[in-house]
């Protein structure tokens, strides 16, 4: 059975066979995935009730890569992008929530912070898994694939469609214009064309409407 | 562009193109999608901080589905089972959460009100999308395939897990004793005999350690 070092950790069984071994270890990480139900990102949900943790907004990721799996680019990996969706934010477990709109210098740190938090979190997965999951993060940072880009293009879109529908949402409140808008709806239309040109619509809505201000 | 019908719906661009018309319909159904976060189940959070709702549950079956898929029968479809794991819930938004151990006429209610919650909630995608998804979310429900019995699996694996590390959870709140439990032990070794051996040494462990009740 895996060493369980963390008294919070998941206890489990008295077993000593070798796969439960393996699935201890496996669940030690599903245990702490858990922690992104308590990360808080600074956008609301969509009624704007309130602030919306990182393990919601992966699950609404994965429901737009469901409905939205007719804009993937041909011969695209669905399962590889669910995997990546869903896991994408799992560094805020050490590393907190990044707001893209941060200050370069901010947004920076926070990518030292993300890659120490990865380093730490798939070592917890049995080595072969380890290696594996950490590559689809990488690949998922660093945009390499069409999975990649077209899942990127869901984690843009999905606060795009928040901020709309409240009107402005983390837009108004944090001062964002209309010019750093455009850059995450270039990413969109990387990842998806269709998609992109819906995005390309919003936003003109959006700024007609007075939920963003042009600039 | 689709008519929306309720006021609290996603306003989307004034736009004419019949693209953007099944996309702005398909936002209605992800916008439907996104109260599953005011769901709130009987379990609490890994941690016991409070109760989890369904959208988070969902996600967590997501990272269940993904770490544990070697643990799915060969020839699984992922892709499938990730699509299940995500949407199995939807239908709580208009019928609330279902409680494995409640009574049968309870149980036999709550059916008839899904049925009906799922025909109205999956008539909001196309037509074609909306069958399709309609299909999924039946083979789940009935574990008609290996995808269907391998999702379900994970599906009570999960809550047994948050009972286990916190030490009795929803067994000892609403006095479920282990007759109950080893029915739903039965339903995750069809869906996967590895994780069926797991559940069933936690179950073992959780009676000899007393947070659930022999019965």
């Amino acid at each position: 059975m895996g060493v369980v070092t963390d008294p919070a950790a998941i206890r489990v069984p008295d077993v000593t066979d070798d796969a439960l071994d393996r699935l201890s270890q496996q669940l030690e990480f599903v245990q702490e995935t858990e922690k992104l139900k308590r990360v808080l990102r600074r956008n609301l949900l969509l009624d704007g009730s309130r602030r919306e943790n990182s393990a919601e907004h992966s699950w609404s990721l994965g429901i737009l890569a469901m409905v939205f799996a007719e804009y993937a680019p041909p011969g695209t990996d669905l399962a590889k992008v669910a995997w990546m969706v869903l896991i994408h934010d799992i560094v805020e477990v050490d590393a907190g929530d990044t707001f893209v709109y941060d200050d370069p210098a901010v947004l920076a740190g926070q990518a030292e912070r993300e890659e120490a938090a990865a380093d730490r979190l798939f070592a917890v997965l049995p080595a072969d898994q380890a290696a594996e999951v950490r590559k689809l993060w990488d690949e998922f940072e660093d945009r390499q694939s069409a999975e990649a880009r077209f899942a990127r293009a869901l984690d843009r879109l999905q606060p795009m469609l928040a901020n709309y529908r409240n009107g402005g949402g983390t837009w108004q409140t944090y001062g964002v214009t209309a010019d750093k808008v455009w850059g995450r709806v270039e990413l969109i239309r990387e990842g998806s064309p269709e998609l992109g040109r819906y995005a390309t619509a919003l936003i003109e809505d959006a700024i007609a409407k007075g939920y963003l201000a042009a600039g």
